[in-house]
């Protein structure tokens, strides 16, 4: 028996089978394809029964209605199941009674791209492909470099010129093969896909891979269990290319089709202002993103063109989502508060979220009993220079305990 | 029934009563005193059953043998029960059969650190203090301040002024009180000292407080769990002030008294040739600690005194220990091994003990079927700047499919 029915193409609707490795033909790589799986059939496997008695404290406890065969693939790094916080202090800092924080900056190489990596990497086992490849400098190209390091497989990653040297180092610790190229990251983007296309390796790149998305889900699998099925109100994260906040969509969707939930939470799409086409084009009610050039200190969501967009206003679409936008001084200002009340430093894109949570609490648009979950997608060490501009430096004092007397104010 | 029978000075033998709440009075700083424990009360509580039923997963699983009253103190914060790899690839690489990898920078701070944090936390709530200080620069300092952040406890950290502005910012986010010391680390150091006693604050140093290497020792419990209570031949550590080594070495004694385990590793100090005053005297057999000034590129073990020397010579003695020195080419070196062949990226101190591994495999001193487990103690994202030494930036080509294959060479 078969888990997987088809991949359907996410503007145009279109069915395929599963040797269709990207997407759709008559879309092209607008039409990003989503895996739908035989629902009734996994129904007799995924209970909440099994969930019980899975000891798997990993996003491998998912098999079920994961899109792999076999097992082969699967990498010894622990990926996915990141704690879930209830956020006491912060709660009754914002005045609100259900708070709750998913820390994914605790994955393998620190981020949620992680849980999309581990299954893309075990796809590329399954399928035999011996090289893997994406364009990118940010969570993406750690992520693959790092699982691709632990699981033996040839690597290539394009990065355009300019890349900060502390995110290419870290490829190159892992013994990725960089391809610095000359050009922005469109032209690294585009430079990837032919290559791939010439050499045959296959492309990790959620705008056109349907499986990487398939490992996003899993937190909402997670959030879930972790909140003994009890779904929050709200569902709050960061969005740039829309993959993530439309994987984990399709997460609760899947387990109330499941029926392991009896509702779903709304979606809340938050957005740095000066790279917000998601929130614009879906608050317009629209399906044509327009091009602005963006610019935003979040640089893991710093979008232009949302290369899933599609899929994000689904989700938005069919949750009755919500948008919230949020200046580059709101998001430093959410890292301090969001470390201060909890103890988790998220990275700049890692806290948008919360920023919009902050707002929504300011414009009160937020119920005290209304329970919120957020996903903190990347850890704060991974982009200390923006923090740097969240903060002062204090002056220095003398060992001296008078010194010391008047400085704290003792 | 009392869990705590006495502390015990670590140089002169002396008990104590836990009313003292630091160091040896006659031996002063250098008596740091060692938690003992009543463990044939403890071994009525503390069982392989006791154990397999406890669904914690994290480090107050060991509550029974934590020197904790109450759980007040326990923070929200995920810490422990990290992952164990068993590294098959690097044990092709080596030749090895039997190499496991305990990953402690998956921590919430992102160091071994935070163990200690948590139990000294939970202490100073116990013990009704408001505000805890510590000296340092390096992953105390960030566990500290993101673990107070968390409880909500006020903090105050003592920083030398010249210390990487990169490390003071996470202090900051946290909203730590850093007083930068105008001096070295030393000066840093004695004025926290005299600080605390001044103002009655709780300080959170391994080298005076005993309560914090009762932390570390978790780390061995979660091995000997891991492994099914198999204990490996040789644990490997990155050795600085000692306390870390000494405290796993007090982690694997205590479940061996406890009948959980029926032999003793073997422990392996590895310190950096530039900074390896523990290393020089144990070889000597003495316990006279000679003064040399540190240089390593591994700055948390970069230590001219080990501020927790006798416990780490007995936990060498006791277990007929191993030394190894490695220079800091050899460390970045092994810091690439390392992430190539584990996906495991671990900071220059992090992985001295994975090069420590890689001289005496060169050295042929282990076995091919001996068993060896190492802990890397903290995230390579903590110092991106010393990997970058590791590794040589490629140079740029254009986005042109000739070009590739001539620069691949396919």
């Amino acid at each position: 028996m078969k888990k997987i029915k088809h991949l359907r193409c996410s503007k145009c609707g279109k069915n395929f089978g599963e040797e269709v490795l990207y997407h759709c033909d008559e879309c092209g790589t607008e039409g990003t394809l989503e895996v739908v799986y035989d629902l009734d059939f996994i129904k007799t496997k995924l209970t909440k029964e099994y969930l019980k008695n899975n000891n798997r404290k990993d996003l491998w406890r998912y098999m079920p209605i994961l899109p792999l065969k076999e097992e082969r693939g699967i990498t010894p790094l622990q990926v996915g199941w990141t704690p879930l916080y209830k956020a006491e202090r912060l709660e009754k800092f914002l005045n609100l009674e259900n708070i709750y924080i998913k820390d994914d900056g605790r994955n393998p190489t620190a981020s949620f791209k992680d849980r999309a990596t581990a299954v893309g990497i075990a796809k590329a086992i399954e399928l035999d492909k011996k090289i893997i490849c994406a364009a990118s400098t940010g969570n993406a190209a750690s992520s693959l470099s790092g699982f691709a390091a632990c699981m033996g497989i040839e690597n290539y990653i394009f990065v355009p010129a300019g890349a900060p040297e502390a995110k290419i180092t870290q490829l190159l610790i892992y013994g990725s093969k960089v391809i610095l190229v000359d050009g922005d990251y469109d032209k690294a983007f585009d430079f990837c896909l032919k290559a791939a296309e010439e050499f045959g390796w296959y492309n990790r790149s959620c705008a056109i891979n349907p499986y990487l998305v398939e490992g996003k889900k899993t937190a909402a699998f997670e959030i879930c269990e972790q909140l003994d099925f009890k779904i929050p109100d709200k569902l709050i994260m960061s969005v740039g290319d829309g993959c993530s906040i439309a994987g984990v969509w399709k997460g609760f969707k899947e387990f109330y089709e499941l029926g392991l939930i009896d509702r779903l939470p709304q979606m809340v799409s938050v957005q740095a202002e000066g790279a917000n086409p998601v929130n614009r084009t879906y608050r317009k009610n629209s399906r044509e993103f327009d091009y602005k050039t963006p610019s935003t200190i979040a640089d893991s969501i710093s979008v232009g063109i949302p290369r899933n967009g599609y899929k994000v206003l689904n989700a938005l679409n069919e949750s009755r989502g919500l948008t919230v936008d949020v200046s580059d001084e709101e998001i430093l200002s959410a890292m301090k508060t969001l470390a201060r009340y909890t103890g988790v430093f998220g990275e700049p894109a890692g806290v948008t979220g919360f920023a919009g949570l902050l707002k929504l609490v300011e414009e009160g648009s937020i119920n005290k009993a209304e329970s919120v979950a957020l996903i903190v997608s990347g850890n704060g060490l991974k982009d200390v220079k923006s923090a740097m501009k969240a903060v002062q430096k204090p002056e220095k004092i003398k060992p001296d305990l008078g010194e010391l007397r008047k400085y704290i104010n003792i």
